[in-house]
């Protein structure tokens, strides 16, 4: 047992020793906003949310997968969640915006996958809806599946997502910490021209406010101009803007979570401060952006029951006043969700050969001190 | 010149004969709003545009299918057309609405199917769309799939649409009648209680204000007290109110297409009024109904080509003020439809021995008479 | 307690014979709907709402005037109330939409009046809340201001509509029975190219739906193809289609007010049902026409103090599967109140001798008779 | 030819001695983003567009102001221009929404003033839209006037802003250089907790997507965590988190002119990039912020005439995917203009003695010079 765990230790400094990139921006020194994050910095800092991945990586083209993630650990569907969706760039394929405009509340986990597998992914989430016990009656099913396009890594037209694998990453999905980068839906995507993917970050609301945590997890796959912690990294690697190109096609999916009890009008409003995150970090979602933030409000007083035992639901919600707290945690935690997605994410090759390299991450901490905004100790 | 004409004559009556063996409201006397119907008093008078269903019924409980209707012949993807989709009521789980918000356009065929098949009818859009000739490097598809609940009548958790059947509506699709009733999209559907189904009409605008066609094909399935031209037909079957019940689940799909030259602006305008003429056959777009409302421009001059060759575009558009005779329109020929797609179902047995019965048309007609608003020679 | 009742009938018979001594639709046998209507059959019938009118007629040009809604008496900027607009058509000039869909309430009474005359009566409603006992400090204000425009009967340029007007209508706001027709902000309206007016009209939901009151009040200054109760007045009357002109214009302002406690959202989906009931009168929100739904929910409990003791906010609020037996009585109550406000308008000639006749109330008997939609008695 | 250029640089010397004696950011070494600016660095830079200030200052306790934008110098209502506004965070009074949204396009000039102020500049653009030449018979205007609420350093229940001050607002407006800081609808602000105002900033797209200009106008009254071209200021300053207070009341008014043709689905899609701006400033959008972006294409072929020659209007826009640029440019002059309403405005003290100081630019460049992000020149 000792010798085991000795191994392991030893193990774990040596990766750290080799792949000195696990480290997260946080960890450089690179302390973005003001706000507190979470114990893991990460989504899951929300107490009920569970994240699961599936990474499908096979032969030389195929670099894609999928991110489940759950609001709570019960039958979605019988126990639906305040929820509200904002198109912050409508150019997307994300499934189930409708009904959770109309009704305010999500009721399967949310997906995210690969442009051309929602379909699939929206199947998935039925066909594990219509097994869950209690659910034998059930014959409509809201899915809610985001997407960002992998095509240049991934053999996309191939739609290699299949249920099984939406149905392993809900089935693996689980509280603690969460693995970023070339993971799940991030496997394949694209970031600022660099290798983007799964990054996540979390921030708690003061005591005197409440005390709330907000969680943010975001597939990375859009461009723009490069800016961490409002270091413009953008125009000191790519020599910007001589050979900036307009070109920045790609996509963000940013989920929110909190415990903050919030009406769905008020999860809107929360969700609309995401795309002021992704602003922060030279993102201009750019025509051909699908960026969509979906809000949830884990409170579990306010789950709404599918057989509802009277007309009459008493909730308990922040008032309008309280909200902008949680504004600016979800600005901050979806500003460093991103940024943690490049820090994670690997260069990767793909389909025909196509790479894209890892942000270059000792240029950048040079760029970080240049600038004086990373401790010189880091 | 005469010989063509004659020749057309003849293949009216033979498809007339052929397809609506059955009499059609307008053939019982009952002409709903002021406009005139176009030839066919179909979607299709609308010029280009073809529909086709896949009809699937098997033992006795699967009764389900998929209705396609297409704006043009052409590649859609190669040659977008100007659409916009209003959400009446948007308890349901139509695919591609935030792609056509943002960019004002479809780039597929428009498919209806049964709630819980969205997804592999969106599934077989992407297949359609991959395949074809000059899509090869095609990354991404914003398929449409519109849907309303026949779970009733059919085994809907079987989800037994395949993309066969999306593929067949397709490749069927043509121009000239259609049929109506228990066919396609609306094999199993039920409204107002009785059976549902397919329905299409028309309008045409007067020719001082363009002589535009505008044409609606619906699929029904929701509830309410029943209209039929104004004359309380629920009141006086149903024995209303004393049994009137609230729980009218279901929803209601409505196409709209015109050949009008419009803005995406303008054609968000005019979905929203199928919507009134929904609510002029006695729907009340209950709590749990999903109605959606796509409207598409036709005009060809205003297509958009995938590959452009400026980023500068020409259009010709109506202006603002040209839109009221449309909007008139639209409420005419939503109603006409949706009472076309009364008078054309037929009474349907299916799961668990569940049964829907056609609108008893002999009873309804004397209801029409009692209200003096049918000639008495029909 | 017994003498209490009769102290009330008596009452309410006096009001009844000094306010509505003209017959209103319902008096004449024309039953819309299937829902009861409340006591008064006004938006009235939902306790703690007033209604006053300021009817500003001079000369030979002046037709104008001011309506005001209260959704209770007591100081609503302290006591703010739930709300929604719905945008039916948007060719209007209604203060205050923004501020209500970001925080879902009003904080001042509702102003119907002329459209240029918004700026005024909204500035009436800053004067209103600043001196009101206890907003001493108060530096922001969201006026509520509906309009239409009765620029054909009245001198709207002159803008005749002074603070003292909207002053003395909130002053005058009462309960009880309301005056309809030529009165208030429907002073010089035209509806279907009659005169117009005020219409009012309720429904109370059946019991076991939890026996909630919805009230509307209309400003109806809108054109179409008049139907009352389904029954195609505007064809018999106006020989439509020969003479049918297009050009519609005008606009409908709709209140509605229940004590059913609802979210903002379900506000908003109770506001879009009020465009069904326009709809169902032959209304078809013309392209020029400002059609704006506001709903208010006048549940007590559900009131949003201005200063709060604590950020969480307990409400009990309908859930969305209870919705349906509302959304009809906004339908019904919307159609029966543009129908009292047409029986209730009297013939008036105003500037430039313009004149719009009432409607023929006689001719419009024999037309329902005819298609025996009335008791022969009536 | 050559004499007329040097009368413009002659003036455009002069001009900028006179109106721009201050430094504005730029001139520091402050370079926002990678666009270059247009030659003023204003929103005058697009081609016809006008800016006119009324700056009204008396006594100790009245600070406030009217500011007016036009896009082009005939009759606005005449000659209408193609809009859209997005509702960054709606807690405001902005006059004229639902109209731009319906109709695309604006018919009076926009004017921004103070919240209470609203009702009365709406009803001087009426005066003024009367009393053109031109408009004798018309009966309707939509007035667009935006707010921020400068009550604390102004007496805004006072109401000091009259008609005269808006008209002559438009009346001075002129193109060329633009005041920034304390003048106009900017005198009372406060922004980041010190005094803001009025600020401008423009960006020229290369020269290969069509070398159009976008300008910006802001009017700065709101809070978060100042951020100077990424670099914490407000950290630095104000010693955050400590003493950071939430309470970050107030407001941001953007108003965004492009030459660019655009319909009025794309400029909503431009505006919206105008709270991204804003956000890479540290802005929050806060609660009880009324953050409004107006976007205006000015390009003459697109405006729409009041009485159209035929139904059908030809337009010329920029398709979708060359929207790209376009957005950058947005984003990067909003970022620009509120940093250079921050360096114009003055310390100001007003009611109550209540003072706001002027950002303290020595130390401001001192920051920027510690992390490197100004020429050690500067």
């Amino acid at each position: 047992m000792i010798t085991r765990k000795i191994v392991f230790v030893v193990f774990a400094l040596i990766s750290n020793y080799l792949f000195s990139q696990d480290k997260r921006a946080r960890d450089y020194g690179i302390e973005i906003g003001i706000l507190k994050p979470g114990k893991l910095n990460a989504i899951t800092d929300v107490k009920g949310v569970k994240v699961g991945h599936t990474t499908i990586i096979k032969g030389d083209r195929i670099r894609t997968g999928v991110t489940a993630i759950l609001p709570h650990s019960g039958n979605i569907f019988q126990l639906k969640v305040p929820a509200a969706i904002y198109l912050g760039n409508g150019f997307g394929k994300l499934a189930g915006y409708s009904q959770v405009k109309e009704l305010g509340n999500i009721e399967t986990p949310i997906i995210l996958t690969n442009t051309l597998s929602v379909p699939e992914a929206s199947n998935a989430l039925i066909t594990y809806t219509l097994q869950q016990k209690g659910n034998e009656d059930i014959h409509s099913v809201n899915s809610i599946v985001g997407e960002t396009n992998d095509g240049w890594l991934n053999d996309i037209r191939g739609r290699h997502v299949k249920e099984k694998h939406v149905l392993d990453a809900i089935q693996n999905a689980k509280s603690g910490a969460i693995k970023e980068g070339n993971v799940g839906a991030g496997t394949g995507t694209v970031c600022f021209q660099y290798k983007g993917g799964i990054g996540t970050s979390s921030r708690i609301i003061p005591e005197k406010f409440g005390a709330y945590t907000v969680g943010v997890l975001v597939q990375t796959n859009y461009g723009g101009v490069l800016q961490i912690n409002g270091v413009p990294i953008g125009k000191e690697l790519d020599n910007y803007p001589r050979n900036y190109k307009y070109d920045v096609d790609g996509s963000c999916m940013i989920v929110v979570m909190t415990d903050a009890p919030l009406s769905s009008r008020n999860l809107e409003r929360l969700a609309k401060r995401g795309m002021m995150g992704l602003a922060r970090t030279g993102g201009i979602a750019s025509n051909s952006s699908g960026d969509y933030v979906i809000a949830v409000s884990t409170a579990k007083d306010n789950f709404i029951p599918h057989h509802k035992n009277s007309p009459l639901i008493a909730t308990k919600e922040l008032e309008n006043g309280a909200m902008t707290p949680l504004f600016l945690a979800v600005i901050e935690a979806t500003e460093e969700a991103i940024i943690n997605s490049l820090f994670a994410a690997k260069t990767m090759t793909g389909r025909k050969n196509h790479e894209r390299k890892s942000i270059p991450i000792n240029d950048i901490i040079k760029i970080m001190k240049k600038y004086n905004r990373i401790h010189p100790t880091n």
